[in-house]
């Protein structure tokens, strides 16, 4: 199962942390943005050609450290068809490097054309009789709010091809309470959704007690991580908001279980950015966005001590 | 207003209906795919050409007697960003041509993201100075699942450059009750995101009583359907699920107000693969999908005898 995959990286680096790649191009050093610009006319072409290289040198030092990267699919898309181009080219290099790769692309559809995102994400695509894959990741945020049918699609992907999925349950953002944490009845929206994600995952149970059925959960609301850890023991969970949203290591904490084991933080401005904090030269924008990692880590591993596969 | 041209070109042409453009290469007849297959080496180019292709002679026979396109992005993304690149392609075209396109892509995210889907898809990104159009949609199907944030980037778009966008409401797959109709009290779910519709639409209001914030409602729930017609009076309603998922122009019916206006339907297999049914020349492809346009024209507004704008 592919979950299980992201776990035993996790616990070889002993670091349950993802480098979130969200490439605006105001992110990118000016060096080489101009690089790219000389060689390409196209804005996009070349706006495109600077997301890559920008990338290409965060996961040339980050793959030894960072068990994972989490390309968010809309700032590719931003970037139109060539940003697409770069989002495929991304993985491809993450996965070459040993990385792996979540596609943060909360989609969501009806069955049939679930079926054409699990294709174009997680799987292949029949054409002429050759099966093609469009972006290849390992794993992709999905959005339940149309039930089973949006799900099922990528379970067999789960099962049959070693692919991992976390679905949307409580979210960062400050408005994420006005429907998540209603009440129907007892239970909120939200509590409702990890009940459907253990639901989901007993399809695509793993090694180590996790499914390959996640959910995302926010840093920012650090009780409703904790009291989802002990909801939800088989749902490993993707927890953004930790750095530039306000969430710390404190906060994150409730996410592990008593290995040390449960949950993947994600920070993305945090590292891709610290070099404009640090106030070092761009062109140690790696360097920097190491040592932010190497940072991160050890203030997470401060509060869960050791990771120990079960 | 963005949903005002929308609800102008339905009156102008007497026609609430939509035609969905979801191109799977199976659907595409022998004869494009055969040209495009001879033209380009790489698998992905070859069938982002044939869809490419499959779609412009659609909108050649359509743009005259359908007022709207609705590209569904998962069956883009599974060819690749070369498919992306079909879908701009798409976009171009059927705006050339005076369709009003729909990108169906359910996206959702927190803020910050969303001006980057917002962007994406509606907009423009600012590279160097330029501001650049990426895929340059109508109007976009968003999920409300975050709640305001994630629907506040959008709305900027809808007041400022006449765009607008459909909110999931009550969607048309067989699944969809299991979370859109539990109860929050008095209410249910999709209850609840209908009058987050009605309250993100005063944000911008519209010429003939509809905002540019639209709502999903499926073809198969009639009852559904006729009851948020009147719950949410200023919020404009995309349909699917009429044809191939089993929705008919009775089921339909109740979405539409007095005046005919309130609601535009979708087809897509019906429209796309009317030559298989018809069982016509493949090469007449783009003649029986008018034909069947006009048959559903007619199917529905037999049912509502007039559109007139207020």
């Amino acid at each position: 199962m592919s979950m299980d995959k992201l776990l035993e990286k996790i616990a070889a680096y002993q670091n349950p942390t993802v480098a979130g790649l969200d490439p605006k191009l105001d992110y990118v050093p000016e060096y080489i943005k101009e690089a790219a610009f000389s060689r390409h006319k196209d804005p996009l072409d070349a706006a495109a050609q600077a997301l890559l290289d920008f990338n290409k040198g965060l996961i040339d030092t980050l793959r030894d450290i960072v068990p994972a990267v989490k390309p968010q699919a809309a700032y590719y898309e931003m970037y139109g068809w060539q940003g697409m181009r770069t989002l495929a080219e991304t993985i491809a290099y993450a996965r070459e490097n040993g990385m792996y790769v979540i596609i943060d692309g909360k989609r969501n559809d009806i069955g049939s054309t679930m079926e054409a995102y699990a294709a174009a994400h997680l799987g292949t695509t029949a054409i002429s009789g050759t099966e093609v894959s469009a972006f290849g990741g390992d794993c992709l945020t999905v959005n339940g709010y149309l039930g089973s049918d949006g799900i099922t699609p990528l379970l067999t992907l789960c099962r049959e091809q070693d692919k991992g999925i976390f679905v949307l349950v409580k979210t960062s953002n400050p408005s994420s309470g006005e429907l998540q944490d209603r009440k129907l009845g007892e239970k909120t929206v939200y509590e409702i959704m990890a009940e459907m994600c253990e639901t989901w995952g007993t399809q695509a149970p793993g090694r180590y007690g996790y499914s390959s059925v996640g959910a995302v959960v926010g840093a920012t609301y650090p009780e409703q991580l904790k009291e989802l850890r002990k909801k939800a023991p088989h749902t490993f969970f993707l927890v953004p908001g930790y750095g530039a949203q306000g969430g710390g290591a404190k906060d994150v904490a409730g996410a592990f279980d008593q290995n040390g084991l449960g949950a993947v933080i994600n920070s993305s401005r945090g590292i891709m950015c610290a070099y404009k904090k640090d106030g070092c030269d761009e062109k140690d924008y790696a360097q920097a966005a190491r040592r932010e990692a190497l940072r991160m880590k050890a203030d997470i591993m401060e509060e869960i001590k050791e990771i120990r596969l079960p």
